[in-house]
C-alpha cells in the first residue's frame, strides 16, 4: 500500500477542496489522480461525506476500472474517469462537482457564452455542454457512455482537451480535468465563477455579445500563448 | 425523564443542523424525532431562537397532541407533525424551515420540475407544491389541515412517501421526512439546493426540459433502486 | 454620563448586529435607542466604521435634535430618527439600513406584495414603499422631511406602526422600528429575507398571488392576536 | 530597498482586502499605490494567489514601467496602472478586480443606471462602462490602451475622475482609484454593492426610474459638497 500513499494525499488534498470553495455538499462530487507510471489512479470513495473522509479512504483504481487497493468502493462515476484518463493520456487529474451555476446551465442545455476577458482568460471558445445522452446509452453502461458523450462532443466541437479543460454534461453537472487534480479543481471553481458571471451577465442584458475574436485571443494568449507574460514563469 | 433524554437529544442535535445548513433564521423552522415504541415524538419549543436553545428544552408530545413531558410550550406546527407521524407509519422525523428558495417556489405554487441528476438522484418526480388551503381549512384546525392538505396532495398526485419525502405548501414553505430526524433535516437541505438550481435554469432557459423518463429512473435507480451501486452498502 | 451608560450599550449592541446580519458593509446604516423617561436617545454616530465602534461613541440627542452628550457628530439621519420618536410614542428603537433585497425593493418603488406566511408571520399588509420626496421637501430639511415622507405614507396606506413596523422609502433605503433597538434590528433582518424571497417568487412567478385574507389573518394573530399561541408566553 | 517598504506595505494590506471582501479569487485583481516623491508605485506581481503573498513581493515600477524594485514581473495590467498615474495626478491608489456583480454589467456593457442614494452617496452620475477596444487598439499595446480607453470615455462623457472614482471597461472587468490604494479598494466593494443591488432592482421593476437630480445633488453633498456634514470632519 505505501507506493500508494502519495497518489492518495493528492487525492484526498485535492478532494478536501471542493467544500472549502463551496462546491458541494453532503457526498456530492468526486476528484480522482492518476499515476501514469502505475497506471492506476486514487479516487474519492462512493457516498462518504467530506466530513468523515481521510486519506487512506482513497481507492486506487487501474484503468480498466479494477479496484486495485482500498476497502471501500469507489465513487459509482469511476467509469467515467477511467475513460478520460485512457483516452486523453495527457491529464493527470479530473474533478466532477454539482456545483449551483454550472448545474444550472447544464440543465438548461446551453453552452456558457464567451461573454468577457474572466472567461477568455481560462479558455478561447465557449465552455461546452454535450447533450444528454439517448435512451440507449442511459440504459447501457451509464457510466462509462458519460466518458463517450464527453468525448464525442469535443470531436463534434472540434476541441482540444488541452485548451479546454472543462464539459458541461447536458441534464447533469460538469467535469473538468488538468495536469493533475488541483488544478482539475481549480477549473470547477473556475467555472463555477464564469456561469454564474454568465447568468447574471445575461439577466442584465439578453442581447450582451460575445467578445470579439481579438479580444478572446488577446487574453487566452496573454496566459497560455507563446510568449504569454502573465505569472512568473 | 430519563427515558426521553435520547429523543431529546436527537431532536436537538437535529435542530441545532438548520442554522448551519443556512435554512433558518432566528427562531424560523422546527424538527421533531419520533420513538415508535414509546408512542411519543420530541419537538422544538415554540418561538426559541436557535441560539439558546439546549436539549433538555425539547418538548416531549404524544400522537394525540398531549405534552407528555417539557417545561415549554411545544412548536405551534405540532399538530402537522403529529398528523403526518400518525398516517406515515414509517418515518422517524420530520422537520420544517422557511429557507429562501424552497419558501420562493412554495409562494409561487408551482411544482418544481425535475431538470437534472442532481434532482433525480433523491427522487424520480417533480418535488409537488399543495395547494394552499381554502378558507374553511384555514379557520380551522389549522396545523391539524396542514397535514390533511400535505396528505391529500400525495393522493391526488399518486405519490408514495418513501420515495418522495419533501413537499412544499403553497404560499407557506416546504416539509420533509425521513427515517430519522437527521434525515429529515438533510432532504430539507438537498430540497433548498434543487430549488435553487431549478430558479436559476429557468431564468437561464424558461423552456428547460424535464429529464426523461430513461434518465430519471437510471439516477434513481442507482441510488435508490434494488440493485443500487451509490454509497457503501 | 453614567445616567447615559445603560442607554448607549443598549443602542451599540443593537448596532454591532448589523454587520454580523449582514445587513450593512462599512459605515452603512444606524440604530438609536430611547429613554422616554429621559427624553433622549442614544444614536450611532455619523461615518464611523462598524470595526472601530465603541460604546462610549454612541451619541445622546433630545427629540430636538440637540446633542446632550458625546464627543461625535451624530448619524446624518438623526432627524428622521427624531421626528418618528416624537410622533409615535411607543416605539423604543429604530434601524436605518442599506440592506441589499430592501434597497433594490425601495429602488423599484414598488410595495413588496404579502406572498406567504413568513411575511404574515410578521405583518399583515403589503410592506409599504413611500414614495421618493419631491424637490421642495429634499431641497428642504431632507432628513426631518423623510419622517414626514414616512407618517405621511403610514396615514395614505391607513396603516398602524404598532402592527407595521417597516417601510422602505423609495429610490433610498429601509427603516424599521420596534419596542426597542434589539426588536428594530430584528425587523430589519425579516424584512431583508421577505424582501429577497418576494423577489425570487416573483421571478419564478410573475402571476404570484397575493395571500388570501384568511391566511393572513390566521398566521398574523397566531403570533400576535389576542389568542395567540405562537411563542413561550 | 528600505525605501519602500512603507510603499510595499501599503500595497499588500490593499491587496489582502480583496479576497477578505469577497471581490477577487485565486489570484485575480491586483492593487497598486503610489509615491508621488519616489515617483514609483508598488504592484501586485503577476499570478501570485492571495494565500501566499507577501509584503516583500511586491513590485516597485517606475512610471514609464520599468522595474525599480522587487524579484517577481508585476502585474500583468501595470501599464493601465501607470497611464492613470500618469494622466491623473491626484490619486494615489488603483484597484482592479473581477469582481460578479460589476464584471457582469461590464460584459452587459450598459453603464450602472443611478437607481438610488446607495449610488449617489458615492458619485453623482451613472457609473460609465467603456466600449470594448476596437482590433486595432487589442492587437496593439493592450494594457496601455485599457488606460487610453479609460481616459477616452472619461473626455467622451465628460467626467470628472475626482468625483467619479469608478469605471467598467467593456467586456472586461472594473477599475476604481482614490487618494490612496485602501480608498481605491474601498471603491471596488461600494461598486460591486452598487452593481448588485441595480441588477437586482431591474428586475424587479424593468422601468425603475434613475434618480432625480435634486436627490442625487442632495445625497452627494451631504458626503461630498462644500457643507458635507456626513461623518466626523
Amino acid at each position: 500500500m505505501s507506493k500508494y500513499k502519495a497518489l492518495k494525499e493528492e487525492c484526498f488534498e485535492a478532494n478536501m477542496q471542493l467544500p472549502k470553495l463551496e462546491l458541494v455538499i453532503y457526498t456530492f462530487g468526486n476528484v480522482s489522480a492518476i499515476d501514469r507510471d502505475l497506471g492506476v489512479f486514487a479516487i474519492k470513495p462512493s457516498g462518504v461525506p467530506y466530513t468523515s473522509l481521510k486519506a487512506e479512504d482513497m481507492v486506487i483504481v487501474d484503468l480498466e476500472n479494477n479496484v486495485v487497493d482500498g476497502k471501500l468502493r469507489p465513487s459509482s462515476d469511476t467509469k467515467t474517469h477511467s475513460y478520460l484518463y485512457r483516452e486523453w493520456e495527457e491529464i493527470g487529474g479530473i474533478c466532477h462537482t454539482h456545483s449551483t451555476y454550472a448545474v444550472s446551465w447544464a440543465q438548461s442545455q446551453k453552452d456558457v457564452p464567451i461573454l468577457g476577458t474572466t472567461h477568455a482568460d481560462y479558455l478561447a471558445t465557449d465552455i461546452p455542454c454535450a447533450p444528454p445522452m439517448n435512451d440507449a446509452l442511459i440504459a447501457g453502461d451509464y457510466e462509462h457512455n458519460t466518458g463517450r458523450q464527453i468525448l464525442d462532443c469535443f470531436r463534434d466541437k472540434n476541441l482540444n482537451h488541452r485548451e479546454v479543460e472543462m464539459i458541461l454534461v447536458g441534464n447533469h453537472a460538469p467535469f473538468t480535468w488538468g495536469s493533475d487534480a488541483a488544478e482539475a479543481v481549480f477549473n470547477s471553481k473556475i467555472l463555477e465563477e464564469i456561469c454564474r458571471m454568465a447568468y447574471i451577465t445575461l439577466s442584465i442584458n439578453p442581447d450582451a455579445h460575445r467578445l470579439p475574436e481579438s479580444l478572446i485571443r488577446k487574453h487566452y494568449e496573454r496566459k497560455h500563448g507563446k510568449n504569454a507574460y502573465y505569472g512568473q514563469k
